[in-house]
This record gives C-alpha cells, sequence and structure tokens, in this order.
C-alpha cells in the first residue's frame, strides 16, 4: 500500500468540482461541491449523534437506504439546520443533480456545512449547477475539497493505492473539519471514493469499525456539530473480486481505508480552530479498548491540557486530572506520563505522582508542532489514540465572532 | 432572612484569619488561612468524584467521620495533589492548628488549592501558625478569603440571618474558584459556617441537596477539580432548638444555606478564568429535573456556546447544537431560545427553528456583563439553571503559563 496523488479522483471512475455559487458573500470563497461516478456505486455513511440533525442528513439517509448512491453534492457557508423547510432545500439539491447530470436524485448523498438556523436559498445552488457539473474533472479533488472548507486553513486529501487479486485499488478521502469538532459515532464531512469492489454491507461494517478509532476519537472543542457525515462511496471499477464477506481481501481494503481516515483525523485535528499544534494521546496499558479511548479522548478534551500544551508548559497535573474526571475504570496510582516530539521524549509522572524532569528540556519538546502525550496505566494491554490540537487566543477570535 | 456581612464569621462564636506564609513566592498574596469556632461543630462535606483526589480530601473525610469538626485549615499555591507524601503533609497541618490553638486534629479539615504534583513544603505553613492564630478574629472573614484564592480576581463571601424560634441564626461562606471548575457531586473550596444548631445528619442532608442546584451546576472550563470541597460547620450557639429532622425548621435552614450559596455559585461563574460576563442558563418545561440539569450544564459548557458570548454574538444555533447533544430527553422540534440581561429579552427560535430577530437589539442585549440563556423545551415542568461564563483571550493566557 503506498500514498498517492489525487483525493477523491485517485479511483477509477470519480469526477469532482467545486465553485462559488453565491452561498457566501465572499466571492474568492468556494462553497458548492459535487462528486461523481461514472457508475452507481455501494453507499455507506454514518451521522451525527446530535438530536438536533442537519436537514441533508435525514435525505442522505433516506436515499442511501437501498445501500447505493452515485454522487456527492455539498454546500458550506450555511449548515440547512434548524431550518423550516430544510428538507425542502435539500431535496432540492438532489434533483438539480439529477436535472444536470442525469444521476437520478435518490442516489445523491447530499451535505451541508456553516451556520446553523439561517434559511439556504435555493437561488445560488440552481443558477452554479451548470458551471459546477461543466467543471466536473477527474483534477478535481482539490476544487472540492476546496469547497466544503469552513474555518479550515488547510485543505485536507488523501489517497492510496493497494492491490487485491491482482487488480489495483484505490480509496481516496476529503474532509472539512475545524471547529464544532467532537464527533460521536460519525465526524465531520468526509467522502470516500475507491474503486475496490466491495458490497454496502461490508462497506457499512468497514465504516462502523474504522470511525471508531479514527474521527469518533478526535476533538477540537467538545462540541458535537448537527452535520457530522462520513460517506464513501465504492464503484467496484478496479475489477476486483466483489467483497462480499470477511477475509484477507476485506481486511486489505480496511487497512486502506484507514490508512486515509487517519491521515484526515491528523489534519482535521491540526486544523483545528486557531491551533498551533497537533495534539495525539497515545494511551497504553489499559483494562479495556474501551477505557483507553475515554482516557485518551478525555486528556484530548480538557481544556486546561489543551491551554497548557499552547504555553509549552509540562503541567502533566492537569493530564492527571482529566483522567480522574473520566469516568474510566483505571488504578490512578499506576499512571506514568510522559511528553513526546520530533525532540524527544521527556517523563514526568511514574505511579501516579510527579518525578523529577529538567523544565528546558520538556519546554524544547512542547515547543514543538506536534506532540504527543504518551499515558502508560498499569490495568492491562489496551491501548488507543486520541487526536486533537492546543486552545490558543484565536480560537476565542474565530468563535466570538463567526456569524457576524 | 437577610443578607447581612461578616462572611464565616457571621455566626457567633467563629473566628478567622489569613496570612502569607511563604507557599507562594509573591509576598503580597496571602496563602494560608484558618477558621476556628469557639464550640466543638456538626459538621459536613461533599468532596470531589475525580478519582485523583488531593490528599488533603483522604485526610478531611476521615477527620469528619465522626460528624464533628472545630476548625478549617487551607492553603492556596500547592494543592498537595499527586504527592508521595501528600496525607503526612495533610496530617501535619491538622497537628500544627492542634498545637498552636488546642483544637484536636481531629477536628480540623484540612484542604489545599493551586499546583498539582510539586511537594508541598510543611516548613513555611510551621513557622507562619504563631501569626496566623495570633491573627484570629470576628473580622478574619476578609483575609482568610483572601487567602485561599488562587486565579480568583474577586473576593467571594456572603451571609445571611433568619429566626427559628425566636433565635437569630446565621449562616455565611466563603468561596474561591476560578478555573478547573466543572464539579461533580461537591464543588470548588467553599467553607460555610452557621451558629444554627443542626445535627451532623441534617446538616449532610442540606449539603447533598443543595449542591445538585448549586455547585454541581457551574462549568467554568468542564475540567473537575481534584480538590473540590465543600464545608459546613455548625457550633449551636444560636442556642435554637437542634434541628435533628425535616420540617419546617429544617426547610427555612435549608433556604438560608440556598441564599449563601446561590450567591457564591454566582459569584464563582462570574469570576470564571478570564471571564467578562456571567452567563445563567435557565430551562423550564423540562421532561423532569435531571434532564432540566443536562440540558442546562450542557449549554453553559459548549466552547462554542461561550465564545459566541464573549463576541456578543446572538449565534442561538449553538445553543439548539449544544441541546442535541447533551445526552437529554428532548423533543428538539419544541424548543424555544431567547437571550436576556437588563437590556431587556429577545427570542430568537421557536419550535426548534429560528425567527426572524433586530440583530441591532440582540447586540445591545448581549453587550450586558450578565447574561441569561432562557431555553423552554415542550416536555413537561421541571426547571433548572445553570451557571458559567464566557470563553475569552483571557483564559487562555492565564492556563497557558499557569505553572511557569
Amino acid at each position: 500500500m503506498k500514498y498517492i496523488e489525487g483525493g477523491v479522483c485517485a479511483a477509477k471512475g470519480f469526477m469532482a468540482s467545486g465553485i462559488h455559487c453565491g452561498i457566501r458573500k465572499n466571492k474568492t470563497k468556494k462553497d458548492l461541491a459535487l462528486i461523481t461516478s461514472e457508475r452507481r456505486c455501494a453507499a455507506a455513511s454514518v451521522y451525527t449523534t446530535n438530536l438536533v440533525k442537519g436537514a441533508p442528513i435525514t435525505v442522505t439517509k433516506n436515499n442511501i437506504s437501498d445501500g447505493y448512491a452515485q454522487a456527492i453534492i455539498c454546500n458550506s457557508g450555511n449548515a440547512n439546520t434548524c431550518n423550516a423547510n430544510g428538507i425542502e432545500i435539500a431535496e432540492k439539491m438532489c434533483d438539480l443533480v439529477e436535472k444536470h447530470t442525469g444521476i437520478k436524485a435518490s442516489d445523491v448523498i447530499c451535505a451541508s456545512t456553516g451556520v446553523i438556523g439561517q434559511p439556504l436559498d435555493i437561488a445560488p445552488i440552481a443558477s452554479g449547477m451548470e458551471q459546477l457539473v461543466s467543471e466536473l474533472s477527474a483534477d478535481g479533488s482539490v476544487s472540492a475539497a476546496n469547497a466544503i472548507m469552513t474555518t479550515d486553513t488547510k485543505l485536507k486529501e488523501f489517497a492510496v493505492e493497494f492491490e487485491l487479486d491482482g487488480k489495483t485499488c484505490r480509496v481516496g478521502g476529503i474532509a472539512k473539519g475545524s471547529g464544532m469538532i467532537h464527533p460521536n459515532m460519525a465526524t465531520m464531512l468526509v467522502f470516500v471514493t475507491t474503486d475496490c469492489a466491495v458490497s454496502s454491507e461490508m462497506l457499512n461494517k468497514v465504516v462502523k469499525e474504522d470511525v471508531k478509532d479514527t474521527f469518533n476519537m478526535i476533538s477540537v472543542d467538545g462540541d458535537t456539530s448537527t452535520n457530522d457525515m462520513l460517506s464513501v462511496i465504492a464503484n467496484g471499477m478496479a475489477e476486483n473480486k466483489e467483497i462480499v464477506s470477511e477475509g484477507a481481501d476485506f481486511e486489505k481494503f480496511k487497512a486502506a481505508f484507514n490508512a486515509v481516515t487517519t491521515k484526515l483525523c491528523r489534519a482535521i485535528a491540526k486544523d483545528g480552530e486557531g491551533a498551533t499544534k497537533l495534539l495525539e494521546c497515545e494511551v497504553s496499558g489499559a483494562k479495556d479498548a474501551e477505557n483507553a479511548r475515554i482516557i485518551a479522548k478525555s486528556i484530548i478534551c480538557s481544556s486546561l491540557t489543551k491551554a497548557a500544551m499552547f504555553g509549552a508548559d509540562a503541567n502533566w497535573g492537569r493530564v492527571l486530572c482529566a483522567i480522574g474526571y473520566s469516568g474510566a475504570e483505571v488504578d490512578v496510582t499506576k499512571v506514568a506520563v510522559s511528553f513526546v516530539s520530533e525532540k524527544g521524549e521527556i517523563a514526568v509522572c511514574e505511579n501516579g505522582a510527579g518525578i523529577e524532569f529538567s523544565e528546558e528540556k520538556a519546554k524544547e519538546i512542547l515547543l514543538c508542532d506536534d506532540i504527543k502525550i504518551k499515558v502508560v496505566l498499569g490495568d492491562g494491554n489496551a491501548a488507543a489514540t486520541a487526536y486533537g490540537c492546543d486552545l490558543t487566543y484565536e480560537y476565542v477570535k474565530i468563535n466570538g465572532d463567526y456569524r457576524t
């Protein structure tokens, strides 16, 4: 398996485009994306667990209830959530795709991201469709990835190539996500395409297992969005033998999928609103995987730990504190903590108590951009990693005045 | 019942003092407080649910296990938590109280607040005890309240007076709390004294019921501290008939206790690290009290809502989002939201969807210092209020560099 270029267009038979249609006032920011497949695809999605759900989620759930899809349309600048006519608008977006591409409206995955509770006008989308469709191309992943960004500062796309019974398969994805990031059984907007032949059922299985260790382990600010969605569509054009059950092929595909999603996760966390650092919290020695995940996520979510990392302050007491209130089963007298970066590793806590360490060395390590908080427990053999970012002035600035 | 001056010394028979003994380097900041009663008191406490607990909590729990106490000693500048010799040091603090006042070490409530995981040196405390005890006075509440402050910017003390079978009773309290504030079954450091005669058992009952609607409803940053503690001591010197069961007297005392704790709660929330605004979230129409509390607290904890309030941005979609991910049972299509301050009230959401409102008027309301987020559900008749503050640049600044 190797990483390749091309994002959602890396796999055979996929095209994408992204334009500015006018949902946003700023004309230099694209706000509408389209991804299409030459053939109808097996499809799987996971969604936010927030009870307040964006209208596009309802429409998408309905459209892929038969396990198939062929296109993805997504706008930024407006979440189409908490609007009286939201579902009607989301359905119109799917109708517009059918009208301009011939792909059936019931095979369209629809997504929106942006401000909650402001009516979404269909007019700019309708008038932009002709251009959106005419610009569809196999080089369009970057345009689409740009068009779904909100407060994101970096474009997020990754793809991998691997072999399956002599056939070259590819999996590629794009994502947006910067604030309101604390997914639960789903994630920010993530769209993955593959030419691997895989049944809807197996695709569903891969997604559900994968998000537990990838997107559900990210947190930027503890706020679970109303519009989180991960969708994958598989058109089978790699012509491998269709994966319809578990086994070696399934595991290979799952690994390729995970290679793309893990990269997207790290990119989302690193691009958290206002972030200057990527934080990874690696917990090992836990009683079981669930306890490892709870602890890793509690640390990555702690505002005090995040602020300490922003200040390059080795304040490990806040890490212990976050373990203690996590709700996990843990023997706090057996906890060891160290901080790791490209400048080395420094142990700061053993058996739940502080040990002497060089503040100077700790500072050097914590001034790096990618920080790992390593927690070793004495409760068992399970491990988990969570992804987050530091808490900065900039986060407050971005969110104190997002809507106006 | 009326509010009076005097804090923890408002009730008969209590003295207090606060000095700088040298735990902190800054000589202008007091760091050691003492509260004593002329007579032995009924005592009750609640503590943090964090599995990582400060050593003073273990010692205090043991000392008041018989239901009695006569003094409270508390230092700031060091939490005495995650230290190998923590319990030994906390016990020494109690021994020092006995040595200098004659009050038995086993009747001393001990507390610490400050940095986690740095050994607490007993030397400055030992050498400061003579001064601390010599300065004990019935005017000492302000000194004690000052000495327990950490990043607090405002002193927190309140007291009330009320009548019980013809006798004048008083309840007074001091508190510290500014960051790492998200109490669970306990609170920041809160010390309450009363001359009301009330049994340990009834005192316990009052505390446990009270914190559900007061300290457990505050959040500054979602981090539950390792050292949270609320202690109340009652010396009976008002000479009312001792309260030993529920009834009219119990209710009167409970109301007086709640009058003090609610004021302390609001003061803690308003003085949250970096805060410019007090946020109160009042939820009504909930299915039951527990669902009302969960929703109110979820909103008050949302970083995005907090940042929006800092920016005086009527971004009610974030309120809906926080209701949706709270985990409460709620019909999100029946939610109404309005913002209230001394400048008036503005409705922004009805039946779970946005309504037209004047952005200008909303701005005027949200630019005030005390903001109420009013949420009316359509699920039942239960209500709850949570207390918090806005998220500001200053919070990040304070916590990016607290330890160094």
